[in-house]
Parts: structure tokens; C-alpha cells; sequence
């Protein structure tokens, strides 16, 4: 069954031979612009293109139509016009292609009488060849050479983040907000109308895919429930599940009609759905990128017992408060712990309670190791948040003192990232978060510097997190799911 | 009542002659850090140094005591040990000073034996001399030419936002944030421990304060519960106050313990004071600075009813889903407004119900300018929210289609802004979500462009916001504000 899968899905994500039908040399036209894009990113395999009109377009070996292709093709890219796709899978399979991707549109989600065109598409994909869409963005797999529209600048390396989405849109934002977060990716499915792969067909695919570590989705609607659920519950035992379920209001249900024309199902079904299979439920793109950024980094052992240090009183009330709203705890110190940081933590403008506030958002190098180590070392919480601590300071805020600022900056995340691999450390989880403090047009050096150091954590497997109310959420996401996998 | 107020409090906010007592040659010390600032920023009048040590300092008349100055001072900034803070202050009142800010932290916050210095402190100010802190970073006031460490940079034009703050770490924070989000403040007072003046004492002077629009303060706990309350009840009346109140949790109240020893109180009698009195609770940072932009550029008769325009199936189901969780409204449209809007939006890839889909994120700027002035004039809706468009295409996205592509993005943003004005219109508020799709290093020109193009929309009074959720939450803020004047 699972090599079965994995063979399946090879020729739509690992290519060898790709025909886009349709291409064009024209960069105005959809076509023209999918296969320049495509062969911007670099294909791995052959790539050909089929267009009766022309006789060689970019250079590549054209023909009129995918039966005067000469040698084996196992996938083709579909961007003609929705009438003319229901023939043209019908040829592909002809000519033993074993997938196909259609990203031309006008099909369901366009009315009655092109749900037709899509009917033939599916009857032909139950005769021996795999269909992602039509009405859809297609597929980003960086191994395979396969990238989406507009996708020529992501990331040509893969890496343990599977993401599959009913919304197009949101199968190029998601690649693309995430590769400057660090997050790499196995594949980036954009399904559309599923007339033949669906969400069930992805999840299992991702569930058996060993590249595979986190599975995040955009779902608006599911096809056959049962399965779904009962897949669900398999693969969240062995790897995340993160879901964006878009529609779970009358509103939002109403727009999934327009969208895609899925039933969108209630809130409560789906909320128990959640309870029950330890899927983990997000509900904006925020939350998904920040839920991925944890499952990615963090051990869903993580614990709900936080320690936040911050360089300021409200950092510290601003975090204790959040917490406690998303079920995390931020427990007192023992009296040990206490008066150890009491010699370190200044008395006046500082407080050495769970949180802590080191009294500075430059503190003293040595002072915050010893405080980090502390904690760390002391058994009393499961995780440490980082906040309100200026760690990327652009050289002239402070003209006449640069110098020794941007060394505080720079050494203070040293001790961070050191703390990440302290023996003796009992921590379960270490986060950072570094917001823009920097908003102005004048600002974006500072922003510039701000991302360099994020780069810095991220490479040590530190996530980073623009608000703490996204590093809080996430991280009682993830106690939830280590919860679920202890029962 | 109003005039004394004003007057009471100008030496603090606009001070004729200010010195700084305890400043220091030394740029590694808080008094000379401090006096450095305040230099830089630019004072309006005349400043003096106070130093028994030193003969002259940044070139300033420099005096060995507060006594030995000859003509008169009106405002004093303490920057010396906290045990030396009480005679210094009787000595401000015996010289005719009319007001101080301590920026000296140890007192109150330090424990029981620092009580007493504070005690002495409110004592001398109930003699006549009005008191800012201790415990705190004193006064920004753009027009009185003073600023906050480190706020040298901050803006020097004066703005009809104003600020105050327990936390000392926020009132900087805040207003170097919002100034890139083009707010400007009258003053934002970092108020400490608040020995003399009070959240009432600032809340009554905005209130009286003619350049003051909208009121915003972080808040620990409030020394006068009944007081605070009807003055808020007045105040909501003529102008919207914004409050985020720290250590509405359990947690939450134990970090306020430690950082300002307020009493917290519970978050069921902050919710009925919020209900009661029309003042608009908020539980972040992000926030306090999402609702105050809303305020600052848009009416309160906003209404619920909003259309959302977007370039994408998903960022409709979104703003569906977000509004209706923050019970704002997302209404069809009649069937002729329907009918109108299906022969501009494409039938495959579009929607033209609300919210539409505009099936492109570059849309052709003429349908995108129809579909915006159809809606407008309806009167089917009370607000418009714009997000999912590429408005900030850097140039070399898209190499060979760049000319083009960032035509479309300068199009786009002047139709948008000309609906601002467009006669005819019946809605009550417009809104741009710009979020930061390119996140990475690489990406910074992007983000720079994004800031260009939101600066624009601002100069024009159309508020942008980085997430969906910023938007929808302080749209409803509006309303609910709205309707509470209505009541």
C-alpha cells in the first residue's frame, strides 16, 4: 500500500519527462508565462511542450499535439482552455502518461454546464492516470524541478514541510511567506476542484512520504468524511497535521460556495474533529505559518510550564497574561530560584519572579547567561520565551556608542542560541520573539538587521516569532498535540 | 475646571525652562545618555544642567544646585539615586518650579523601606509642585520639545494621538512604532509609579486637550477605581480612549505585582467598565496600535456591514470567517449590484458576490476601479476592506514583464485612493491590508516598496494594516464605539 503510493505520486512530483500543453511563446499569455516560469526554476527532467500552432517555442522540442511525441512522457502541465481539456487527458492517457496537473479554470466552480467537462476528466482519471485540479496553481516540488505560477524565486532546495491547499492563492503565498522563515518544503499541492486527487489522496501520500515531517492544509470543504477523518486519526501519530479549515462561519461558508463549491461542514463537526484525531486546528494564515515554524523546530513534548525573560515590567505582565489565555502556565519560581536571580537581576526596574525582567532591553551579557542558565537548569519550566530584548541593533541608533551596543546585541544572541545545545539544560523548548519595532520607510535598515539575526536562531532550529501572541499560540499548540500523543 | 487643567500641566508637556538635575558629560550613564537625547531631539526652550561635580556639560549653563540657578525654571527632569530624590524635589518647589518628572526608579517598586521616599515625594507635590513618576521615562511632547530615552529619533511634529503609559518600555515602544504607521502624538507620558499624577490626572488633561483626537494608555492597575470611571464615561463621550490593561489573568497579575505593585483587579469588572463607560479594551501591543490608526483615520459611524475585495478565493472565505468572528457582517449583494459586478469579474477564477474575487491579484486597473465605485454607491455596505492585491511589486519580480506588472501596482493604489473621495459614495470607511509576503533577507526591497506604497495610502487617510485580523478587530472597535455614542 505504501510503496504503492509513493509510486503513484512519483511522476506528478519527481517528473522525468513533463509536457506542458498549451505553452506558449507569448509571456503575455498564462501559458507563456507557467513555462518561463518553470524553466526559470530549472527543471530536472526533459521538458517539452505541445502547441499546434507553433513550431518551437523557448527553445524546447514542440509538437502539435502529445501523440507526436515521440519518446515516454509520464506527466503533463494542462493550461488550455477548459473546453479543450477533457480530449486532451483522454490523449494523455493514451499515451500512458501517468499524470497530469490542469491549471486551466472554468469547470464546477463555474456553473452547471462545465461540472460536465469536469465529469470526463474524472471518468478518464479512473481509467489509469492520477489528475491534480483542474482550477487549480499545480505543484511546487523543489527536488522534482516543478515550481507554481508566479514561484520562480522560491527555494530550490526541499525540506520537512508538506503544505496542500484547496486555494491557489494560498499555495504561492504559503511557499513564500515560509522560505524567509526558514521553512523548507517537500511539496506544495494545489488541488483546485479535486476531479481526482483530494485532500485524502495528499494526506496519505504525505503520511507515507519519509521526507515528510509536518503536514500543514488549506481545506475548504472534504470529500468523503469518513476517510478523511479516519486517515487523520492514523497520520497524527505519527507526524502534525496542521488545518486551516476556511469557511467555519455563515459568512465564510457562503464564500466557499463562490470559491470552490465545497460543502463547508459545521464549526462543531469540525471542532470535535480536532478533539479527536489531535489534528491541530489554525484559522488564519499567521496561525499556520507560526503553528508550521514550531512543529517544525520544536518537540511536541514541550510542556505548558513557560518561562518568559524579557527586558522590560510590561513585556513580562503582556506575557503572563497571554499565556494563561491560550492554557499555558507561567508558575512562580521556587524560593531557590528566586534568590539565586535576585543577585544578578537589578532590584529596582528589574524582577527576578517567573516572568523575569532583566531590567533592560541591552542587558548585561553575562548577567542574562547566568539568568538564562538558571532557568534553564532548574527543572521548573518546560520552555523558555525569549522578549523585549534589542537584539538587532542597527550600528547608528546610537552614534555615539555603536560600537559597544551592537556588541551587546550580537553576544546576547550568542548566549541564546548557546543555550540551545547546554548540557544539562531541562528545557523543552526555546523560542525568540523579535517584533518590528522599526515600522517607517526609514526603518528598514533596522529591518534589514532584524532579519539577519532571525536568520541567525533559525539556523540553529530557534524559532523566531514577529508577536508574542503567535509564539504563545503556537507553543500551546504544540503541548496540545504531545497531549494527544500521550493518550 | 478645563483652563486650570491645561495650564496646570503646561511646564510638563511645554516647558519654557527645563533642567535636567543629576545629568552627567558621561555618555555611558543614564543622565548623560538622557541629557544627550533630549539634546539631539532638539529643545524648544531653555536648558540647564544641574551637577555638583562638574563646572559645564554639553556646553550648558551648569549649576552646583537647583537654588543657585538666578532666573526662573518651570520644569525639572531628576535622573539621581532614588534616596536622593526627595529633598531634590522640595528643593524644586522652594525654587518655583512647577513641575517634575522622575525618571529615578527604587521606590515603591523596591520594596518597603523605598515606600518612604515616595510617600515624601506625594507629599511635597500636594505643596505645589506636580509630579510625574518616579519609576518612569517621563514625557514625549513633540511641540514642547521634549522626548523619551531613546526617542531622539522620534517624530517632531505634533499629531492628535496621545499616549500614557504605566510601563516605561511601551511608551517608547508605541510611539516609534506608530510613527511609521504615520501617527503622530500630542504627548505620550510614561507616568511610573505615579506618586502624584495619575491615569486620571492625564485622562482629564487629553480630555480638555483641544490637539488630543484619540486617547490610548497601557494600564497596570488604577489608583481611583470610582473616579476613573466617570471620567471615562465622559470622556468617551467627545473622544474615543483606547485602554490596554495588563494582568487580566492570574499570571497576569502576579508579573504587575512585581512590576509596577498595582492592584490588577479582576478582568469580570473590567469587562462591565468597558461595556459601561464606551472605552475600547484591547490585548496587545499590536492591538492598541491596529484600533488607535482605525480611530485616528475613520469615523465611528462605520457600521458592521462590510465588502471585501480580494485578489483569490481564499482571502474571501478569510475575511468572511474573521469578520463574523469579530461580528462585523459580510451581507450578498442585491441582484442588480450581483448582476452588475458578473460582467466586470471573471466567471471562472472570480466571484462577484461579496466578497468578491477579482481573480487576479494584478487586476486590470479599470475593472478594479468599476467593481470599487459599483460597490461604493450601492449603499449595501458601510465599509470597504481591499486585501489579497499585489499593490507593491518591486521591479525585478517578474524581469521581463517588470514595466508592466509595476504599472498595474501604481494604477491600482490611485484607484483606490480616488475612491476616498469619489462623490456619490456611501461608504463610511476604507481599509488596505498589506501583508509582508516577502519575509527573507532577499526580500527586503520588497518590503521597502510595501512601505512606500503604504505611506501613500496613509498620507490619504486610508488606514493599511499588516493582517486581515487587525483590520476586521478594529473595525469593530469602531463600530462598537460607534454605536455606544448612538446609546
Amino acid at each position: 500500500m505504501k510503496e504503492n503510493r509513493l509510486e503513484e505520486f512519483a511522476p506528478l512530483f519527481f517528473p522525468k519527462t513533463h509536457v506542458v500543453i498549451g505553452a506558449s511563446a507569448n509571456p503575455f499569455k498564462f501559458g507563456g508565462r507557467f513555462l518561463r516560469t518553470l524553466i526559470n526554476f530549472g527543471p530536472k527532467g526533459k521538458l517539452l511542450v505541445v502547441n499546434p500552432q507553433e513550431t518551437e517555442i523557448a527553445g524546447l522540442d514542440t509538437y502539435a499535439s502529445v501523440r507526436d511525441i515521440p519518446g515516454p512522457v509520464d506527466f503533463a502541465s494542462i493550461v488550455v482552455p477548459a473546453r479543450a481539456v477533457p480530449p486532451i487527458v483522454e490523449e494523455c492517457l493514451e499515451k500512458g502518461i501517468k499524470g497530469v496537473q490542469i491549471l486551466s479554470s472554468g469547470f464546477s466552480e463555474a456553473g452547471e454546464q462545465s461540472k460536465q467537462w469536469e465529469k470526463q476528466i474524472a471518468e478518464t482519471a479512473s481509467r489509469g492516470i492520477r489528475v491534480i485540479g483542474p482550477n487549480c496553481f499545480g505543484v511546487y516540488s523543489p527536488e522534482g524541478g516543478l515550481t507554481i505560477l508566479p514561484g520562480e524565486t522560491l527555494p530550490k532546495e526541499s525540506g520537512p514541510v508538506a503544505f496542500f491547499s484547496q486555494s491557489g492563492g494560498l499555495a504561492i503565498r504559503i511557499p513564500r511567506r515560509a522560505s524567509g522563515l526558514g521553512l523548507r518544503f517537500s511539496q506544495v499541492v494545489s488541488y483546485g476542484n479535486a476531479s481526482d486527487i483530494n485532500e485524502c489522496d495528499l494526506l496519505e501520500y504525505f503520511y507515507h512520504d519519509p521526507k515528510t515531517r509536518v503536514v500543514g492544509c488549506y481545506l475548504e470543504g472534504v470529500r468523503n468524511g469518513p476517510r478523511f477523518f479516519k486517515l487523520l486519526k492514523e497520520v497524527t501519530r505519527v507526524k502534525p497535521v496542521v488545518i486551516w479549515k476556511g469557511g467555519l462561519t455563515e459568512s465564510g461558508s457562503r464564500a466557499v460556495q463562490s470559491h470552490t463549491a465545497s460543502l463547508s461542514g459545521a464549526i462543531s463537526s469540525w471542532n470535535s474533529l480536532f478533539r479527536q484525531t489531535g489534528a491541530v486546528g489554525v484559522n488564519s494564515i499567521d496561525e499556520l505559518l507560526d503553528a508550521i515554524l514550531a512543529f517544525t523546530h520544536l518537540s511536541p513534548q514541550s510542556g505548558r510550564r513557560v518561562c518568559v525573560i524579557g527586558g522590560g515590567g510590561a513585556v513580562g505582565v503582556a506575557a503572563s497574561d497571554a499565556c494563561e489565555r491560550v492554557g499555558l502556565t507561567v508558575p512562580p519560581f521556587s524560593p531557590e530560584l528566586h534568590e539565586k536571580l535576585k543577585k544578578i537581576v537589578p532590584a529596582a526596574g528589574g524582577s527576578a519572579r517567573n516572568p523575569v525582567d532583566i531590567g533592560n532591553p541591552f542587558p548585561d551579557t553575562k548577567a542574562l547567561k547566568t539568568v538564562l542558565e538558571s532557568v534553564a537548569r532548574s527543572g521548573e519550566v518546560d520552555s523558555l520565551i525569549v522578549d523585549g530584548l534589542e537584539l538587532a541593533v542597527e550600528k547608528n541608533r546610537d552614534p555615539e556608542n555603536s560600537e559597544l551596543v551592537d556588541t551587546i546585541g550580537r553576544d546576547n544572541v550568542q548566549a541564546i542560541m548557546d543555550l540551545k545545545k547546554m548540557p544539562g539544560s531541562s528545557l523543552k523548548s526555546l523560542m525568540v520573539v523579535m517584533p518590528i519595532e522599526a515600522t517607517g520607510t526609514d526603518g528598514i535598515e533596522a529591518e534589514s538587521a532584524r532579519r539577519r539575526v532571525r536568520d541567525k536562531f533559525l539556523a540553529e532550529g530557534i524559532p523566531v516569532y514577529m508577536t508574542l501572541e503567535g509564539a504563545v499560540s503556537s507553543l500551546s499548540r504544540l503541548a496540545g498535540y504531545g497531549e494527544h500523543l500521550e493518550r
